[in-house]
């Protein structure tokens, strides 16, 4: 693998440090792809996204949206949901994509969905999701990771403050902001079942993470974050600036949000499940190099070394 | 003490149960302090709660309030609370009455303010709160406890689901459900901060829970609840009848709750500090007696055992 400049280092023995970002959020469409019309607006031409929610998005770094499928297809894929981790439960399986929860033999999480599994892997390439990342990525993007999360009632604990990008930049090699991820709500979201919180604005300043990893680092922090996590101030600072936003909805609504941008969960001790579907879409010219810790890759599970392109 | 009647078994050993409330939720006045008119609606005469509150909280269980305090009662209160653990942080105070997070040395709660502090004992001996009291307990009350909970912001973790009566009859020796508390927050309580969750309804059900009651568990079981813990299929059933409500609101707001309402909440990594006021109000006519387990009574400081009567 090619050598390739770190331009977001972390985690790299020095104090915790915020770095602007260096990327777009919105990124444009190359003037090869726009065609004959050529202006800047045209770039956006097609898209499923207005002018108004890709404002939105570079503003705040993420769009929550109340239904994001179609009713059969979310049926279908809470169903498929369901059986797979009932699967993972009475059949004991111990592939290494089935995650559990610490301290107990729940399925937190089943990765790589879209790889492994027919139902997911139809309805993450349908055509809406990729225009979608086609438009926000600028040019042909593929799928970097999918996971079922499971955040089961009584003992689902919570997921720390962290930037997903520091880690698939560290970890996996990721070189440039040019990815987001989809969450789509597979139960009902409520105020009180542990929903994702983001601080918005954060996407526009990279953590810089103190400390170093260690190998294998994944095979704990995918159960618990302990590294690559910001210091107290620097989040502190982040809310005062943005706060903290929880979208809530019903089942099929979801949240799209930039691969920088500082997110986290409370625990849920109430008697509601929450299981969303994770997908991150990555650009076709953002495919990962060696991982910038000098450490060996994570698994393809974890994040695509084989990139496919959508649509 | 005199041995009485145990119509609340709980932790003697056997399976969890539901056992039916024997005891009123909004007491009535004895005909004796009633005065000439006699009727039962003079049983609430001059009481600051209105017929429709308290038909609330014979149905719920619990009221919200917006505001409960005067602004300056208000601010006097939240300044104190700051003072009291700035004092136990700066001054590593061990008094027994200060109560650590389970895994770092920030303070929990502070005990017996009401006892131990001239604020709260004058704060929380005020007229209007005494006469809420009164008015629900049918006569006259005292404090049974009181306590500052400090929820910190990124560690404030979880308090699982409980009724407040169980461990104050097993552990306390309180014979009957003629008690209640009010939360007072004085900071603002967030959906995203940990707020109290209860469970509607849930008041009019006894959990006998299962297993025993070690020696001194009162030392462990202020840090994180492990016995008393009603098993997950009575919650389950308890939720699917009354839903869970978690009332928000500005520093200030309130939430009164009968001593049998089923709570608890969530863990906090925002940044968002939640701090509460807490205390019990008891009947004259419901001293504490020997605790049910056996054991002996925990210190006064968590549950008083000479009452003096409010008002």
């Amino acid at each position: 693998m090619m050598t390739t400049e770190d331009i977001y280092p972390s985690r790299t023995g020095g104090e915790a440090t915020v770095i602007p970002r260096k990327d777009p959020i919105v990124h444009p469409r190359p003037q090869s792809l726009i065609g004959s019309e050529g202006s800047g607006e045209s770039a956006l031409a097609g898209g499923p996204l207005s002018r108004a929610q890709l404002d939105r998005y570079e503003e705040s770094g993420y769009l929550a949206f109340d239904s994001i499928l179609s009713s059969d297809s979310l049926r279908e894929i809470q169903t498929r949901a369901q059986v797979l981790r009932e699967a993972a439960v009475t059949e004991s399986l111990t592939d290494p994509e089935i995650i559990r929860e610490p301290g107990s033999d729940e399925v937190r999480s089943i990765f790589a969905v879209h790889e492994n599994d027919s139902v997911f892997a139809r309805q993450l390439r349908a055509h809406g999701l990729t225009a979608i990342a086609e438009q926000i990525l600028g040019g042909p993007a593929y799928i970097h990771q999918s996971r079922i999360n499971y955040k089961p009632g009584f003992v689902g604990r919570e997921f720390y403050w962290h930037s997903d990008f520091e880690t698939w930049h560290v970890e996996d090699g990721m070189p440039r902001m040019r990815a987001f991820s989809i969450s789509i709500s597979l139960t009902e979201n409520r105020a009180q079942n542990g929903p994702v919180m983001v601080i918005p604005g954060s996407h526009r300043h990279y953590v810089s993470c103190p400390g170093w990893t260690p190998e294998e680092h994944y095979r704990t922090s995918l159960r618990r974050q302990e590294l690559g996590v910001p210091p107290r101030s620097i989040l502190t600072r982040l809310v005062e600036d943005g706060g903290v936003h929880s979208p809530t909805g019903p089942p099929g609504s979801a949240i799209l949000f930039d691969c920088n941008l500082m997110h986290g969960s409370n625990g849920n001790i109430t008697p509601f499940a929450r299981t969303n579907l994770f997908v991150v879409f990555n650009s076709m010219e953002n495919e990962l190099v060696a991982p910038f810790s000098g450490q060996p890759p994570r698994p393809g599970y974890i994040g695509c070394r084989r990139p496919q392109k959508l649509g």
